[in-house]
Parts: structure tokens; C-alpha cells; sequence
């Protein structure tokens, strides 16, 4: 840091905690590393030659649209496929329900904008989305997290922090980031009741939710939501704030998000986003419904869940192969993450460091965690991808990833024989 | 507005104001008004071939790198284009001098996010872009307005105003928005000095600084700035944080800005936009590097400055011809706006109604002042785009606006006789 700065602008400035994260992810980019730190689709599905084309008729027959200045809201005939698409799940939205966003991630930030004042609580789950945490702070959140378990976030838990008067809740039911559970339906009903109760509002956050490769589609909460206020004539009220986003179903690269909403809601956000960024780029809302179309993106969704869930199995496989029986892990039904747990006394720092040194990589679970109390308990944890990388390279991986725990499990139980898991060291 | 919304979600949520200007700029997109309202580009000189051939060529060789997530900073190819560009103008900027933005409202809203807390005070012209209000009035800024005339800001005011402690100071050298005002030179030496007197940053905003239609270029404020800091081995300090954008020189639709600054300051800013929307799309990115590259950006602008520079010419001698004497307006040496100033008595939004009627639009002067007390004397003046029409229906909508301003003048002053204007009932 120069002087210079620090002396110029930094009582002017607000104080940004910089991001730890950010620093091991460079880390993990190296060539020579398999990492399973970061949330990326796989490159190898994006339908590269759909957008192509996409791009060649948008620029053909629309180009003074495409390139000019459009409506904060949205582009009307991709705001009315989303309408269309939400209303297959049992929610009537209307266009105007819907707010297209820079990603899901600047859903969050107007989100954030829009209720957070600082010192205001915002309830959690632990773990959470990291990106969710980030864009809260910002706006001076304080948290007050929910344990969850397999079944997702406790809900026999919620009273007692609903009643110290949160902003409002902050959920991923399908395939939680980090955690890969998914909310039970019982603990669904159960959730939107209190909120009700409560005058809370649910942010219902479902990047994932398409992406399930075995069970059953459960109802969203808005879909619960609408049930429970007895009322199906169309989407004016209720306490829920679903958001969505193309980047796990088409591509991240586009940054193409969306908000569910009340209109009164949509109309608040509408004036926060005008502010952030005017709309989002009319040319590449133009090429995403033009990609989408005709079936398109129900037919790639079906090859994406194919491709993910034989990464999982891979991974699921391997964890069994090669981890020593003191580690567990969550098994998702879809989505891109599992969770690991390790057992007491080891941490996932350490064993960062070590797995480095075996060319893997993966993201510390303390970073999830919104309070302080949590992290502490964070450490025994850690997040896997299975998307990105290929299957052979899921593989080994994972076996590099068991030799840097093995090497832990030593220096932690020196006096403990473990012949059982020499063959990863083969 | 739903009871059941006021009741469930109002106390929880911040107030946002409802923008007027919205509501006004839906009046101004029916087919039959000529509007002088917007800030559009001519969608008619969009590059949209060159467009084409840039996707079909990043699609067709980077799909995987185009389609997936990307760098906070932005496109690093884009960066070096963007740090080279501005090393024309004698600024020795690098890549890591240079933060991608989603448009140049972003950069307002990052910089927002940076320095602004509720009841800080930021410093302004008089009158201001009203996006910059937007951006900065969601962190709660308090405003210190300072006057500007045809040479911008005054700066022999300035001092005053800095003593009062603002956190930063927002400024448009180059044909000002809504001004059409370019700050003179002289001008420009006193407020580096003053910013850096009193250790103020200046937030330069420069989104029409290639489109000069006559006289000489100026040098922004980043160089007087890095002169004054005798220091020309890099951008590693300095008051000046510089905002631009592809908006105007290439196509709005892309949502495609960017920041100048310090290192240490555009890495606080990544941070901030990493919560924000993690990252510019890198579609995007890709694509408007492919258009620009190649010397195309500078050509273009070229064609751009002769089709607006006419429109200008046509608006003033239409202006000139048509309107009453008492009327005043700037005479921009560039970019796309110029600003009218109503003889007294007159009240721009009594106009706006009559102008209505007459099937021609215009943005009401006191929309662009942050102090109350200066958008009353706001409601005197309006401003007018000259960019987006075509030259006849400026010259037409030219005409109906003067219609509306003497039948204004008409009801003011019953008593007096205008036969000088007869000729535009004609």
C-alpha cells in the first residue's frame, strides 16, 4: 500500500475487508492443479454454436434494439419466458413479476440495497453462500445463522431467531453452496408458515434447482408460499423473493440473472438496479432468449444434468475408493457442490496447504460462515465442485486430495498404524 | 400499492423514491412525439456488421473462455486496450490502473459504495447528471452544489464548498451533462490544485470526451493531476478517479464502462464488485475488444463525430430560427446535450404539458440539481439531445417546441404582442 493513498483517501473511504478467497483462487488456477474450489460449469457443454447463431440473428434483424439503451425491467419477450417458465412450477408470474439482473449475484446486492440498514439482522443458514455474505456486508448486515443439517436448514430452530426481528431470511433450498443438502419438504411447509407468522420476508435463492439428477422436484417456496395464502389468481403479494440465473443452465460468461417478485417489490428494485447499472445489457438478454427458444434450453438443461450427475457419481465413487472411514461427506441430488467433513482436531487450513503440495485444491469451509462462532466449527469442513473437471481428473483428484489428508491424519496420530489407506499413496 | 404489501414488507424496506423522470420518459416513447428527452446514441450509425463478425469470431475460437466465468478486474486483452488508450492522452495507465464496469452507472455506484456514508457530503455541479444523484442518493450523500456557467464549474466558488468537508467531488469536464459545458482550462489547473490542497478526490466523469464536433481537446484532469504530482513513472497515487465508457462511442447496449485509479484504489473497487455482480459480462468483454482492436474504435468515432456534430449544427440553427429571443442555450462544443434557459416567469414543467400536446419532449431542468434550493431556479431550464434524432425531425421538433413556448409566453404575458414568432404556427 503507498503512504500516498493511505494518507489521501483512506479516512475518506470505507474500510473493505480484502477478500482471502480471492487470493486462493489465484492460487488454484495454476495448470498443473485439479481444483475443486470454484463454482464453474463445465466449458465443454456451453452450447457455443446455439449462440452463434443466436448472435447472427439478433445482430441481422435487431440490431438498433440489441445495441441501444433498454427498459431497466428487462427485455419484454425474455421477462414473459421467464413468466412462462415459473409458471410451470405452480406460480402464475406475469411479466411484470419479473426483474432481469447482472447474475444472481447483483439480485443479491439490490436485495441487500433494498432492506439492509447497518446493524440490521439478516438470517442464515451455516453454512451459506459465500457471495451472498459478500454482497450483504456491504450494506452493514449483522447475521444470525440456523444450523442445518442433511435435511437443509433446521426449521425446529427458526422461532427463537425469527424473534430477534431479522430483515429477512436468506435460503438455498435445492443443493445448497456450499452445503449440496436440500431442504426437506416438511421443513418447506414449515418455513413459509413462520414467515408468514412473522411478517419476514424468504429470499428464496435456487440457482441450482433444474439441476437434480435423482429424486423428486420439490415445490419452491413461493409455489408454498401462494398455497399457504390461499390465494392463486396471480403473484401480487406474498413473502417470498425468489431468484434464479442462466449461469448454471446456459452460461456464467453472459452475467444473467433474475428476481421474482411482487410488482410493488419489482417496482422498488427496479429504481435501486436504474441506479446500479441502468439494465442489463439489452444484447445479451437478446442472444440468451434467442439461445433459450423453441425448447432449446429444456433440451440442454436434460444434457447438463446427464454430464453433472455421472461428475458426481465419479466423485461420490472416488471419495469411498480413497478417504480414510474418519471423513464424511453429504451425497446431493443435483446442483455442483458436496460438503466434507473431518474428523475432530484436523483443519481444513492445514490441510489446504498440504493438498497444494499435492497439485489439488478446494475451498476452506470457514468461509461460509457468516458469524463468528460458526467459523471456528467451519474448519472442520471443506467444499468440492464436481462440474468443472473431468471425470479422470475427478479421480484423481480426489486420490491426491485423500494423500494430503492421510499425510494430516499422520502428523495428528503419529502413534496410530492406518495400513488401510496406503493404496492411495500407490 | 397492496395493503398487504405495506403491511408485510414497508417497514422492513428502505423508502426509494419513485423517479418522476421514468414515469416522464414513458410519455416520451410514444411513436408520435419527437423526443429530446433520452441520452440515446443514433441507433443508425450501431456498427452492427462489425458486431456480427466480432461474436461469430469469439464464439468460433474462445467459446469456453467467453461463456465462463470471468476476472473481477475484467478481460485482461480489454484492460491493456483501455490502459494504452488512455496513455494517448498522457496518462501512463496500466492494466491494473483499469476496473471493468457494467456501463459507467456502475462505476457511479461502486464509487457510491466506496466513500458514501448516510449524511456524508459529496460535492457537485450545478446542475449535475442525474444518474450520478441516483447512484450516490441510495448510500445517503448529503450534497454541496456547486454553480457552474458556460466555462463549467466556477471555480473561484470551490473553496468554500471544500472547506465543508466533502468526501469526493463529481465532475463532467467535457460537454457536461445536462450542461453541454465544457470546464476551461484554466479551470481545470485550479481544481487539481484545490482537490489537492485540501486532499479531496476528484470523480472525473468523461463519457463524451472523444466527441469533440470543434475546437481543441483538453487535457482531462488525470494528467493535470499526475503534472501536479510531478510524477510521470506511473498512476500509482493521485486525486483523480477517471470514468468512461463504450456507451457512446461504440453501443449503450453492452453495458460497458470502466475506472481509472490508483492500484490501491481499483483494488477496493474489485472488491466491491465482486459483491456487486461478480464480474462484467466476459461475452461482452470479449466482443467489444474484438470490434474496437484494429484501429475500428478510432474510425468509428470519427463517423460519429461527423453525424452528431450536423445534428448539433441542425438543433442550434433551428433553435436560432424558431425560437422567441427571451430564450437562451448553451452552445456545446461537444457531445450530446445542450441546455435552455426560459425567460422568468416561465416554468419548465408547465412547458413540458404544453410541449406534450405538441408531440415533442424534453427532461425538465430542476431534475438535474442535488439541492433544493437550486432545483427551484432548475425549473427555469431544460435540456435537450441532439444525438438521437434525425436532422428533420429536429428541425421539426425544434419548431413544435417553440409553438409550446410562445403559447406559454402568450398566457404569461397576454398583454403583449409577439408578431416576431408568428412564423413557427405556420
Amino acid at each position: 500500500m503507498s503512504t500516498a493513498w493511505t494518507s489521501r483517501y483512506a479516512l475518506r473511504a470505507k474500510r473493505v475487508k480484502s477478500s482471502a478467497i480471492r487470493e486462493l483462487l489465484k492460487i488454484t488456477q495454476r495448470p498443473e492443479i485439479i481444483s475443486f474450489a470454484g463454482g464453474l460449469p463445465a466449458p465443454d457443454v456451453f452450447p457455443a454454436e446455439r449462440f452463434r447463431e443466436a448472435c447472427n440473428k439478433v445482430l441481422e434483424r435487431h440490431s438498433q434494439l440489441a445495441l441501444q439503451y433498454g427498459a431497466t425491467e428487462g427485455y419484454e419477450p425474455l421477462r414473459e419466458m421467464i413468466a412462462r417458465h415459473t409458471a410451470r412450477y405452480g406460480v402464475k408470474a406475469k411479466p411484470e413479476n419479473v426483474l432481469l439482473t447482472s447474475g444472481s449475484q447483483q439480485a443479491l446486492d439490490l436485495v441487500g440495497k433494498l432492506f439492509i440498514n447497518p446493524g440490521d439482522r439478516v438470517l442464515v443458514e451455516a453454512p451459506t453462500y459465500l457471495g451472498a455474505l459478500q454482497a450483504f456486508n456491504v450494506y452493514g448486515a449483522e447475521y444470525v445463522s440456523v444450523p442445518s443439517d442433511n435435511d437443509g436448514l433446521r426449521t425446529e430452530e427458526l422461532e427463537s431467531s425469527l424473534r430477534l426481528g431479522p430483515k429477512f431470511m436468506y435460503v438455498l433450498p435445492n443443493f445448497q453452496n456450499p452445503g449440496g443438502t436440500t431442504l426437506a419438504e416438511c421443513r418447506r411447509h414449515e418455513l413459509v408458515a413462520l414467515a408468514d407468522r412473522y411478517g419476514v420476508p424468504i429470499i428464496e435463492d435456487d440457482p441450482y434447482g433444474q439441476l437434480r439428477y435423482e429424486g423428486e422436484h420439490l415445490p419452491p417456496l413461493i409455489v408454498l408460499d401462494r398455497e399457504n395464502l390461499r390465494r392463486d389468481e396471480g403473484y401480487s403479494i406474498g413473502n417470498v423473493i425468489y431468484l434464479s440465473t442462466f449461469s448454471k443452465t446456459l452460461a456464467p460468461g453472459l452475467r444473467l440473472g433474475w428476481i421474482v417478485a411482487p410488482p410493488e417489490v419489482i417496482a422498488k428494485l427496479v429504481q435501486l438496479k436504474q441506479g446500479a447499472d441502468l439494465h442489463t445489457s439489452t444484447f445479451v438478454q437478446m442472444v440468451a432468449h434467442e439461445v433459450a427458444r423453441d425448447n432449446f434450453l429444456d433440451e440442454h438443461i436434460k444434457l447438463i444434468r446427464k454430464v453433472y450427475g455421472e461428475r458426481r457419481n465419479v466423485m461420490l465413487e472416488a471419495l469411498k475408493d480413497y478417504f480414510p472411514p474418519e471423513v464424511t461427506w453429504t451425497r446431493p441430488q443435483g446442483g455442483l457442490f458436496l460438503w466434507v467433513t473431518l474428523p475432530e482436531g484436523m483443519d481444513c487450513h492445514q490441510l489446504f496447504e498440504a493438498a497444494i503440495k499435492e497439485n489439488v485444491a478446494f475451498v476452506a469451509g470457514d468461509s461460509f460462515y457468516a458469524v463468528n462462532g460458526f467459523a471456528e466449527q467451519g474448519r472442520r469442513h471443506f467444499r468440492l465442485n464436481f462440474s468443472n473437471a473431468q471425470p479422470e481428473q475427478i479421480r484423481e483428484g480426489i486420490r491426491r486430495l485423500a494423500v494430503a489428508i492421510n499425510r494430516q491424519w499422520r502428523k495428528l496420530h503419529p502413534e496410530k498404524d492406518r495400513p488401510i489407506d496406503q493404496h492411495v499413496f500407490d
